[in-house]
Parts: C-alpha cells; structure tokens; sequence
C-alpha cells in the first residue's frame, strides 16, 4: 500500500502530490492539516521524528524529504520516466532540484509566513500557542513559527529572499533559452519540484513577476498549469482550488485577519 | 576526458576525491588554489558561473554541485556500485546526503572559516581585498568572506552551528545502531559525502566528539580513515597529509598567524 500524508497541494506537499499523478500511481491520501498542527501529533511525529508533511509510506516503510521521495517514487515505479535518460540532464535535473531545495523553497516560503501565516500565527490564543510549540520538533521551525507569530522578520531577511527569488529566476531563464523544460528538452522532477515556489512567487513577489525579468518562466508556467497532473493534484485540495486561483493560506488570511 | 577540479582533500572537494578513488576512474586532478582566489578566476568561472570548486569536466561538459557529481559518476560509472540497490536504503542515501549538505556543511563551515580562515583573511591588504570581493560571483561567499575577515560571526551563530552538529551527530548515531554504514549494511554516496564533514567536525567542535555523544560515530570515521580510496584522496594533498593529521587550513593558520 501507498500512503502519501500530505497538506495542500502547495509547497513541498504540492510536489509529492503531482509526481505520483505523472505516474498515475494509486495512492491513499492522508490529510495532514498543519493549520491544526497535525503534523506534530505524536502519532504523526512516530512516523516522521522532524515532524513535516509530505511522507509517504510504502508498504509500512517511511521515505521521507519531498525531493527524495520523487527519486524514490521514480526508482520503485519507472513506468512513467520523470527523470531524463541522458546523464547529463539527469545532473541537471538534480541541481535544479538542489537549487530549488536549498535557495528558492526557502525565500518563497519565508515571503509567505511573512504576508499570510502572519495574520494566522498572531491570533492564536497564547496558552494554546506555547503548548503547540512545545511540540514542534524542529528547532528551526519553532524560530519561524514564533517570528511569524510576532511578525518579526527583518525588511533584510525579506529584501534577502527576494534577492534569491530573483537569482534562481535568472537560472530558470538561462534553462528555458533553450529547451522547453528546465533540466532538457524531457519533462523531469526538475519541473515538479521547481513547480509549487514558482507558483508561490508569483502571488508573494508580483512585482517581479513580469515580461521584462521573467519571460520564459512565465510561458514555462503556463504550460505546467495545463498539464492534467497539476489540475488533478489541484483537485484534492479542500479548498478546491485551481491552478492560478486564491489559496489556502489566502483564505486563511482573509478569514483570520 | 575527465577532469576534476578540486582544492585540497577537505570539505566538498574531498566528496568528489573519495568517490572517484572508490570507483578507480582515472581522472586529470586540476588544482584550483583558493586561498590564492583561482576559483574566481575568468578562466574557473567560465567553466563554473558561481565561482565554486569542485567541478568534473566531463569529456567537456561541466557537472556542478559535489552531491550531484556523484550521482552522476555513479549513474555513468556503475562498475563500483556506492548507491544501495535497495530502494528504501537508497532513499536513506540521498536523505542523509541532503541533510550533510543543508545543515551539516554549512555549520562545519562556519566553525572553520571562524577559527582557521579568518587569520588568513584578516591579513590580506585591503586593497587586494576589495579587488577580490568584486570576483566572487555569489552575495553568500562574498558576505562569508567579509564577516570572516572581520572575526564577526556572533556566538548566538557559532552556538546554531554546533547545535546543528550536535542534531547531525544524533542522527547518524541512529542511523549506526543497526548498521555498519550510514544508509544501511552498504557501503554508500551518504558515507562518502558525510565523511569530509565529521572530519572536520573532530578538529572544529572537538568538545563534543567523544565516547558519550558520538560513540559509533567515532568507529564509522574509523573505518572511513582505513579506507584505500580515503587514503588515496589525502595523497593528493600539497600539503601531504594523511586522515587524522593537520590540514591545510590549520597550516595556514599557523603561517599566517
């Protein structure tokens, strides 16, 4: 059996989520609603010790960090090939991949604490808040969930991020100058993984997200919101978004500010 | 033709050194002098837009990023095999790998361009300082050098670099509780790609590398230093050395001081 225990199909759960409908691979979805603070409950934490959406469990097995289970999902289940057969794209495909881990998901993630789980965190009873962080189990997560509470990040920590946003979309459009997908002319992981931040920036640095700086991204864009993986991972969203629509943590904002 | 661009033996350079020995491809060793800034040459930067060792040159195709680098050797040359054949196990390589590279390394980096570069750094002339900084392609390495240079990483940062470590440690010493390597019975890519890392972590936080926190830690780098290809790797050093024995860095350190 194939569980995948996820949250929105957003951020890294949102990769997860696509790569198993590119493979068009049976899967039972766990809902993990992490504005509920599911993901620590001790029954989820016994699963996964850092205490972070998405995990899949396969046959009782744990495999955990989203890019990791996507090479996973790819080694067990190579029917539908997502990463490319020539060795150098394959490297490709990786470091975008580790670019995307390591220097994008960080910055768009930061800009959406910052601008939407704000609203959220501050209104959280104060007693209640200090005994769910008491659970957290990652100490750097407890530091971003007390800095959002107290809307807390530095206008350098943001204006740093933005700085990163626009460092990889430079990366993203050397990639795109000449082949249609980020790591070659196959669709790969590359595309998937970079996918949910892409989609994160341009709601959290719309300003950017133009013609003049960001061509080829855009069209890039638009033809992962037309891939039927990405609307059938869109459609298990409780929320039942779409792609380009208002998200969860939109709404969330709105409902809570 | 296969060419490696490396510094020393030491941190994401030895990750490349090792792998190869393991795998006994012959390759051209170039020899890119950082503490002399070859890496932000033209000439390097050409070959690598972020001015970073190592790279492999790959009968003229350049393969960035350590981790991926030995993804690729191991996808182009699978005749040693260093990724589990076991999915799960190789999903364990590639989580303990990402974890090195993303919390690991940087907080090992930190302590050591503390302790050991900032006497080097401290000692340039200005001018020729500033003439460097303007070189250096990425914000992040220019921001190291600077705040090295002035001795200015805070404690509060230095103790978030140990703490870290000290998380990294506990990891693996799971991880060794029931097996002999790092990802499980195989010998692997986490084992190689950790091992640069917690040798330094011997010389940088020695205050807790002992019996009471690291036990099987300290056996697995055992086993490491015995290695033929760990061996070979260190030969290649300038400055002759040997696993367990000063390194450049401290070298430097004590000419500059």
């Amino acid at each position: 059996m194939l569980e995948l225990y996820h949250y929105e199909p957003y951020a890294n759960s949102m990769k997860c989520m696509v790569c198993l409908k590119e493979k068009g691979i049976d899967f039972v979805s766990r809902y993990v609603d992490i504005l509920k603070f599911e993901q620590h409950e001790p029954s989820f934490v016994a699963l996964n010790p850092n205490g972070q959406v998405p995990i899949l469990v396969h046959d009782g097995k744990v495999i955990v960090e989203s890019t990791v289970i996507n090479e996973y999902l790819e080694d067990v289940f190579p029917q539908v090939r997502l990463r490319p057969t020539d060795a150098y794209e394959r490297h490709r495909m990786r470091v975008i991949s580790k670019w995307n881990d390591e220097i994008l998901m960080p910055s768009v993630s930061m800009l959406g604490w910052h601008s939407r789980f704000h609203p959220f965190a501050k209104n959280i009873d104060e007693k209640e808040f200090q005994q769910r962080m008491r659970r957290v189990p990652l100490y750097e997560i407890r530091e971003k969930w007390e800095t959002t509470r107290k809307g807390a990040f530095t206008e350098a920590q943001l204006n740093e991020s933005r700085r990163k946003i626009r460092w990889m979309i430079a990366r993203m459009e050397e990639a795109l100058s000449d082949s249609k997908w980020l790591a070659g002319p196959e669709y790969s992981l590359a595309d998937i993984n970079t996918y949910p931040q892409i989609e994160g920036v341009t709601r959290l640095y719309k300003e950017f997200w133009n013609e003049k700086n960001a061509a080829r991204s855009i069209e890039w864009l638009a033809r992962m919101n037309e891939r039927p993986a990405v609307k059938a991972a869109f459609a298990l969203s409780r929320f039942s978004n779409a792609p380009g629509q208002a998200r969860d943590a939109d709404k969330t904002a709105r409902a809570t500010a």
